[in-house]
C-alpha cells in the first residue's frame, strides 16, 4: 500500500524559493500535507538534508499549513538556503533526515574535559563549514571550550583548521603586511589611516574589515561613507595590485568561513574566551594571505581588555600560535581608557579621519599620534626600514600629503559615493553634571548611545565628543552632541541618556587614570 | 524627519498569522520594507519582543521579501507564536529588541565553574519558562552544567525552580502515587499494566505519560491504541477522582514546563547528565501532585544505565533531592539486558499488555513478572500493606480480572478507540545468521528497526519479537518480525536491517550475560 497523496517517499518534491531571510540559518519548509513530511516522522525543527543532483545543503525543518508558502508537492527553502542549493525553482529535490555531525563525539569529550587533537579540532571546523552543526551544537562546542579551556597547541590546531576549511588567497608576494584591532574602543578608525600610508610607501596592504555587528561602526561602515566597500574578488584584486592596498569588506569571501559561523553563535553568549578569539583572528588573517600582521590591543578600564596581566597572556598566545604558522606577528598594547578621535558613528568617524589626512588644524590629535605609531611598527616589517625608523617614514607620508592622495586613489578606484551622506539633522546635546575635570568615559555606554541614535545604519547618525580625558569642563557645559537622522531614534538615545547618565565621571585632575602602557 | 513608510517605528503594526510550524521556537515574521525593521536594525534571527496590550512574547525574527507572507504593516507570528500570545489577527501589536536574559550571568559564572546558589538556578527556570532563553542560550547553560557538573545541592535547586516555574497540581489526598522508569528499554509498558493494579487496590495513580521522542513508543502512544489520550484537564481530573487512575498524555499542561523546553535542547545534543536528569524526572512528578514514587532504573550492556556503579549513584542523587522536596522515593535497579514483552510498537506492546491483563496463555512472562514487581512495590506505598505483600497483593488483582476490569474502565472513561488500529499489512522476518543460543538483543538497534518501519506515527508498524535471551534458535529460523504500513517504510526498515544485521548475537548458554541485579 502506498500513502496518500503524491508524491510517495523517495520521490522528489519540486523546489520552490521561499522569500524568506533567515541569516545564517537554512531553513527548509515542507507542508503538513506532503507524504514525505508525514512518512519520515519528521519534526519542526528537526534537521533534515536537502539533496539534489550532485548538491545536498542541511537545513532546519518547518512545517507549513498554508498552501501559498509551498503546496505538498514542494519543498521550500529559505533566501539563503535557495542561494547555497544554486538550483532553479521547479528542480526536482529529496529531503531526509540529518545524521548529527560526527564530530559531536569531540565535543562531547570536550565536555568531559579532554585535550582535543588536531584531527579532532579538524573535523569539527570542516563539519561547521559544512553546515552539519546546528547553534545548539555550536553552541556546545564553544562553551565546552571555553570552559575547559583550549590549550595553545589546540588553539594551535584549531586555527589551522579553520584556515584549511575556507579558501585561501595567496597574493604572491613576500610580504603581504595587515593589521588588527581586538576591538572595543569606539572611534578607533586608525586602519583608513594606516593602509594609505603603508600603501603609499609600496608595502602591500590588501585590507579587508568587517562591518559592525555590536559597535556603532566597523571599518567597511565607515569606509562606506566615502566609497563603495562591497568589491567582487577580481576587481578586489585590481585593486590591490594597482594601489598597493585597499578598505573593502571582507564578507564576500569564503575565508576562514568557520569563523563568522562561530561568530554568530558567541556574540550572543558573550562568550569571548581568548583561545577562540586568537583563532579567529588568525585564521581570518592566514587566510586572506597575510604574511606579516600587527596586533593591537587596547587596555582600559572600560575596553575588552582591563588589565595588563591579561594582554600579555594574549600576546604570548598570538606570538604562539602566529609562529607555528609562519605569520610574522607583531603585538602593541595601547591606550583604551577612552574613544580615539572625536566622533563615533561611520560618517563623524570618516570625518575625523579625512582631517587627519588631511592635515586640518582641528583633526584629532590621538588619532593622528596612534595610526603614525601603528603605521610605523607595520612599516618596520620592511627588512629596509632600520628599527625605530617607521613612526618618522610614516610622519612624512602624511605630513607631505602622500597619504591623502593615496586614499583618494583607493576611494576613486574602490567608486567614490556621491552625493556623500550627510550628518543626523536632528540632535542633541549632552552636559556635564557638575564642574571639573573629565576622569572617565565609558567605552560602553558611549558605543550603545551611537548605536540607538541609528549608527552604523544611518550613516550620518552618532555622537561627536566635545570633551576627553584631561579636559576641564563647567556644570552644564556640553560633553558631546548626539546626531539622530528619524525622530524614533533620537528619542530612544535621549531617553536612554536620562536613565544612565552622560557616561563620562568629572573628578579632580589627580583622578584621571594613568596610561600604564604605551608601545 | 520620519521614516519612509508607515507606520513608523513605534507605532503599532497589525498581527498576522503565519501558517508556519515552528515546534518550540517562536517566529516572528517582518516584512524587508516595514520601517520598524529599518529603523531598529533588527537583524534575522535576533530575538525580538512582541507586545500588545498586557501580554509580550519573545520570537526569533525571520526577514520576509514576500508580501503574500507579511506586508510591510503586518507583524506575522508562526502557529505557536500566535497561539501564545492569544490574539486574533489585525491586533495591533508592537516589537522591540529583546534584552538577553539577565540569568546569562549566572550562566557564564557557572561556565567558569562556579557553583550556583538557589537564586540563580531560580532566575534561569524563571527566564526559560518565559521564553527569554534561546537554544544556543540553553545549551550554554546545559553544557556548562553538564561539564562543570551540578552538585546535589544544585541539582535539589533546580529541581524547585522548575517546579516554581510552573503550575502545581493539587490532588487533596495524602497518598498520590507514581511510577517512573528512566527509560531506553524497548517494549517496556509496565506503567500500563501497574496503574491498573493500583488503581484497582484503590490507591491514587493518576498517571500522566509523554509521547515517544526517539523511542518507538512511549506509554502515551501505545495508550492511544486502546483509548483517547489527550485529555483536557478537568476531564483528566474527574477519571481519576472516578476510576482512581487514568493513563493520559501529559504534554497538555503547564507542569514544569521549563523541563520540556531543555529537553528539546539536550537531546539533540545527547547530553544526558545525571543531575539534569534528576532534576527533570523529579521536578515532573512534583509539579503533577505525586507524593510517592517508584523510580526504575534498567541496567544492562545497551540499556541507558551500563553499570551498577552508575545506578547506585543514580539512586543517591533521586533520594537525595526527593526526601529534601518531600516526596517519599523508592528506587529499583531492575533487567535492563534486553526488550521487555514481545512487541515493539504500539500496537504490538498494547496486544502484550491486554494478553497480561487477560491471562492470556501466550502473555509475555517477563512483562508479567516485572509489572508484579513494581506494582508491589509501589503497593507497599500504603501503610497497611505490610513490607514484602506487595507482590501478592498485585498478583492477586491480576490474576482475579481485577486489573482487567479497572483496564477497561479506563479506556471507557477516556473513551475507547474505534475501530482499534490494525497491525501493518507488510512484514519480513529476519532470521538467525547461525545456530546456537541467543546471548544478546540490542536494545538501542530494535528500537531503531521499529522506527524506520513507521512507529511510533504509524501504530500498527513495529518489530515483534520471536526468541528472547538464553532462547535456542536453529540457522535461518525467525528471530523476529517487522510489520510496516507503507511500501517506502518497509523498504527503509529492510534497507537497515541488511546494512546492520539483526541486532541479535548467538553464541552458546554461558555466554549469556549474568542477571546482575534484581530488586
Amino acid at each position: 500500500m502506498d500513502k496518500p497523496n503524491a508524491p510517495p517517499p523517495g520521490e522528489p518534491l519540486t523546489l520552490r524559493r521561499v522569500a524568506i531571510d533567515t541569516y545564517r540559518e537554512n531553513v527548509a519548509y515542507l507542508h503538513r500535507d506532503c507524504a514525505v513530511y508525514r512518512a519520515e516522522g519528521f519534526q519542526a525543527l528537526s534537521k533534515v538534508e536537502v539533496r539534489a543532483d550532485g548538491v545536498r545543503i542541511l537545513a532546519v525543518l518547518n512545517v507549513v499549513d498554508d498552501s501559498v508558502i509551498v503546496t505538498e508537492h514542494q519543498l521550500g527553502l529559505s533566501e539563503q538556503a535557495y542561494t547555497q542549493l544554486g538550483l532553479q525553482e521547479g528542480a526536482p529535490i529529496t529531503i531526509d533526515h540529518a545524521e548529527p555531525p560526527r564530530s559531536m563525539d569531540a565535543v562531547r569529550r570536550k565536555m568531559l574535559g579532554e585535550r582535543l587533537t588536531a584531527a579532532d579540532l579538524h573535523a569539527i571546523a570542516f563539519e561547521i563549514a559544512d553546515h552539519r552543526y546546528s547553534k545548539m551544537e555550536m553552541a556546545a562546542f564553544l562553551v565546552a571550550s571555553a570552559q575547559a579551556g583550549l590549550d595553545r597547541d589546540e588553539v594551535l590546531h584549531l586555527t589551522r583548521a579553520m584556515v584549511d576549511s575556507g579558501d585561501r588567497l595567496d597574493w604572491q608576494e613576500p610580504l603581504v603586511a595587515d593589521k588588527h584591532c581586538i576591538g572595543g574602543i569606539p572611534g578607533n578608525r586608525s586602519s583608513m589611516l594606516v593602509v594609505p600610508i603603508v600603501a603609499a610607501h609600496g608595502m602591500l596592504i590588501p585590507k579587508t574589515s568587517s562591518r559592525a555587528i555590536t559597535s556603532p561602526a566597523g571599518t567597511a561602515d565607515t569606509m562606506e561613507v566615502l566609497a563603495e566597500v562591497n568589491l567582487a574578488p577580481e576587481r578586489l584584486r585590481d585593486i590591490v595590485r594597482h594601489h598597493r592596498g585597499c578598505l573593502a569588506w571582507g564578507g564576500t569571501a569564503r575565508l576562514a568561513p568557520v569563523d563568522d559561523v562561530l561568530i554568530s553563535v558567541e556574540r550572543p553568549l558573550g562568550i569571548d574566551a581568548p583561545g577562540q578569539m586568537v583563532a579567529s583572528i588568525l585564521a581570518k588573517k592566514l587566510a586572506a594571505g597575510s604574511t606579516h600582521l600587527l596586533i593591537d590591543i587596547p587596555v582600559g578600564p572600560t575596553a575588552k581588555v582591563r588589565h595588563m596581566r591579561e594582554a600579555l597572556q594574549l600576546r604570548k598566545l598570538f606570538e604562539y600560535v602566529g609562529d607555528r604558522l609562519g605569520l610574522h606577528i607583531e603585538v602593541v598594547i595601547t591606550d583604551g581608557r577612552q574613544p580615539i578621535g572625536r566622533g563615533i558613528g561611520p560618517l563623524l568617524e570618516a570625518r575625523d579621519v579625512m582631517q587627519v589626512l588631511e592635515n586640518h588644524p582641528q583633526a584629532p590629535a590621538d588619532l593622528r599620534q596612534k595610526a603614525l605609531r601603528l603605521a610605523g611598527r607595520v612599516l618596520e616589517f620592511d627588512p629596509d626600514v632600520r628599527g625605530g625608523q617607521g613612526f618618522a617614514i610614516a610622519r612624512d607620508i602624511l605630513d607631505s600629503g602622500r597619504a591623502l592622495a593615496k586614499m583618494n586613489a583607493l576611494i576613486d578606484a574602490q567608486s567614490r559615493r556621491t552625493p556623500a551622506p550627510q550628518l543626523g539633522t536632528i540632535s542633541y546635546e549632552v552636559g556635564a553634571e557638575q564642574s571639573g575635570v573629565v576622569t572617565a568615559i565609558d567605552n560602553f555606554l558611549l558605543a550603545r548611545i551611537a548605536r540607538m541614535a541609528g549608527a552604523p545604519m544611518d550613516k550620518g547618525a552618532g555622537v561627536d565628543l566635545l570633551k576627553k580625558l584631561g579636559d576641564t569642563v563647567e556644570q552644564g557645559e556640553p560633553l558631546y552632541r548626539v546626531y539622530a537622522e528619524f525622530n524614533a531614534d533620537f528619542k530612544f538615545a535621549r531617553a536612554f541618556n536620562a536613565e544612565h547618565g552622560s557616561g563620562y565621571r568629572i573628578g579632580t585632575a589627580d583622578e584621571v587614570p594613568k596610561l600604564y602602557v604605551e608601545f
